[in-house]
């Protein structure tokens, strides 16, 4: 027998809800009411931007509850945060920026998408303005915190969102991710992020200019990230990103080989910018591959490490302040600073600076296509090492640069990644190691993270519960 | 018997030469000195900007004829026209601008392979200042005329290149295509023009920021054209825009089914700028594709026109700026006017704008891509209409972008077109028929060129012989 589910510390990953719910011990509402209670207990929460009213969450909780459908809904009766960058009808949306604020008055399709697959919103989360940012702590609404210690960043940009998974406040969050927006927090909230192959989510209405992005799921393990990001998965001939192949698409897990080759950064070319207990936890993390059949495969990080500097620090830039540009112009004293410095930058290009950057990038792509066409995937740490809120705002900009070491060129290559958590250093933060494939090996990544997991049988973000059996 | 080759007419395309070579009765040096007695009795022609000497190019041919392998050389004894924008050790390369002039210390490894299979290099040809035009006026070396008419233009950028096959100088020459540079001449002087999907010929080291951009060859057949391009496709991973499938790809014919869906631009959308006579001649051609087994899909060309004005006329035009820069702020003044000011145009544009224009390219990309997968393949115009020298230098911006009008998107949306000629309108002057098809669907587009050829039977370029049995 395995115990009722308690309203104070019960899980809310995926299956031990959806066991709970199909035992009839549990319902939609009371998990519902027990996350509000717990938000409470946790009192004034930067995470949260906006919630939604906890009598209108029941409300939704309960009319879940008689639907005549609800054993066929695949994220029946969980509870959702959404990135405050995502329109909830009726709801503010503020990007992290109290200049931009305003009421939505429509519903984005990939929220829609989520709801109507059985999720229950609880609320908006806190980001770094406009998603430029990876670190959580540029925005107007607070600075949320790592949820293993009040000093340090939670990463970003769904800063809030990691935070709401990892405190055990919803199943899932709904996040983005250009430069690591998904799976920096959940690195530092040791939780899960799956940024999938760009074009398989489809960016919708929020498509943007030369955006190498996705929508990005966070949950509490790796199943639950699958079947999130199942339901997200699809063509949408509205995005030009989206991929027409993404229909037929099939996000299931691949039984792993026997024997496979796994890829390092090499010692030489790594970075950990002196951070030695994140340097050894990696390092750790190694011996667990080869005990799961790996090999593992050294490779020059400096052509990675190019590519990841491009992104901010090259014409790439040009795409925030393009996509930000009516905003940028009128309301640029209203910007965080950091993130006015960074999508100023974008001004200073040319257009002959854009082609030449891309040129450099598709040679760059070509090279690293070649090193990983060599092996079954690319194991990094997800993200060099973490800051505390001081050191992070002693020099936000270069901060940040050296946070997105491991995450900055996936979406330029048009990579898929995912997040898990490595287990904790000795002072007590967590660290994020990531499996990183070529376009369309979602499934392959996610299935080397499901062995990964469980190989490691560690507990789920703050929850303390254990990996549901 | 068929009668013995002729020194003053006898045709250059690839088949007769073939026979004449394998019936012991010709010889590549026969046929070469033939072709500069021919250059000779042309007289002074802005087609070339340099010569090969004719003792030299006559030893290359005597030293092919004693080649060990000459049997299986595909291109064995064809003498070869070179753009002036491919380098050829010890020979002047100029693209067309003599500020640009300088001798070549090595040769372009597309000639090469040309020379590889057997070709004999005749001289450098004339073109429109690097690549920049589809008309052939912009350049320093003299305008080439169309080979029907001396007052007007041939159509470039490899305005010499399809001079030299149209005259009967050379069975095929080597142009490149972003434009329209291998199809327009090759649509205003009677022959073939072949622009293969991009990638499938390495640009090698002349690949260039963010061109979207064919080598292509003109010949007298489209059996030429198809042998020649042959020899070009293949990958190379030092271009990053070649693609990794062309070493696998044959360019075979394909059976024709029995019934095809033509698409045709619609009389509403279509545009001939005026020209009756060429709009009467583009009409009789689809009674006779649907003799061929079409039907006739008239489909809105908006979007296209949409896209290739897009080419010159939005933030692509960067490209052509990025690719010039050091050498065009160090000598705009000695540019061709229509040059600089185009090339100029390149440097208003920011980062911002290109990754803006790239985002609306992509929504077109979509749309058009849905429109061809529907039908078989598109057949338009080659060019609305064509135009004197004279005409052409009263706006030459202008007038050229109307040239544009059915070649200008092809690039840019990354698909493969073949310009075939189309019979003469009633003021002698030829037109040309388009295939284009979706990327890597060179076999399908060449396939309907071969059979559109035998079903109009006319004769090859200026030269007066048939199409060889």
């Amino acid at each position: 027998m395995t115990e009722p589910w308690s309203p104070g510390t019960g899980s809310l990953d995926f299956i031990t809800l959806h066991r709970a719910y199909a035992s009839g011990g549990l319902t939609p509402s009371r998990v519902v009411d027990a996350v509000y209670d717990r938000i409470a207990a946790r009192g004034d929460d930067p995470a949260w931007i906006s919630l939604v009213p906890r009598t209108e969450a029941v409300a939704a909780a309960r009319s879940l509850e008689s639907h005549a459908d609800r054993d066929r809904l695949p994220l029946f009766g969980l509870p959702l945060s959404v990135k405050d960058s995502f329109d909830i009808a009726g709801m503010m949306t503020t990007e992290g920026c109290r200049a931009f604020a305003h009421r939505a008055d429509s519903t984005d399709p990939t929220v829609t998408k989520l709801l109507d697959a059985g999720a229950i919103v609880i609320g908006k989360t806190n980001m770094d303005q406009f998603g430029v940012g990876i670190n959580g702590t540029r925005t107007d609404y607070g600075i949320p915190r790592c949820v293993f210690d009040h000093d340090y960043i939670s990463g970003g940009s769904t800063s809030g969102g990691g935070v709401t998974v990892a405190a055990g406040l919803v199943s899932l969050a709904l996040g983005g991710d250009a430069a690591g927006s998904g799976r920096v927090p959940a690195a530092l909230n040791n939780i899960v992020g799956l940024k999938p192959t760009p074009g398989l989510v489809s960016l919708g209405g929020r498509s943007r200019a030369g955006m190498s992005a996705s929508h990005t799921v966070l949950t509490l393990t790796v199943a639950d990230a699958i079947a999130a990001t199942r339901i997200l998965i699809g063509y949408d001939p509205e995005d030009p990103q989206s991929r027409p192949e993404a229909d037929a698409f099939a996000l299931e897990a691949e039984p792993l080989p026997r024997a496979f080759r796994f890829a390092v950064p090499s010692t030489a070319t790594r970075m950990f910018f002196g951070d030695i207990e994140a340097e050894r936890l990696f390092d750790a993390a190694i011996p667990q591959l080869e005990a799961m059949g790996g090999a593992a495969v050294p490779l020059d990080y400096s052509p990675f490490h190019a590519v990841a500097k491009m992104l901010y620090e090259d014409a790439f830039i040009a795409r925030r302040y393009a996509n930000l540009q009516s905003f940028y112009d009128e309301h640029e004293a209203a910007l965080h600073p950091a993130t006015r410095t960074i999508v100023g930058w974008g001004r200073g290009y040319s257009g002959a600076d854009v082609f030449a950057a891309q040129h450099r990038l598709a040679r760059y792509r070509r090279m690293i296509f070649g090193m990983l066409a060599d092996v079954d995937v690319l194991v990094t740490p997800t993200t060099p090492t973490t800051f505390t809120v001081a050191a992070m705002n002693d020099d936000n900009i270069a901060r940040n640069a050296e946070l997105g070491t491991y995450t900055n060129f996936v979406n330029l290559l048009d990579l898929c990644a995912i997040a898990v958590p490595n287990g904790m250093r000795p002072d007590g933060k967590p660290q994020g190691i990531s499996f990183v494939g070529l376009p369309m090996q979602d499934a392959r990544i996610t299935s080397f993270a499901a062995a990964w997991e469980r190989q490691r049988g560690l507990t789920l973000g703050a929850t303390g519960q254990p990996l549901p059996p």
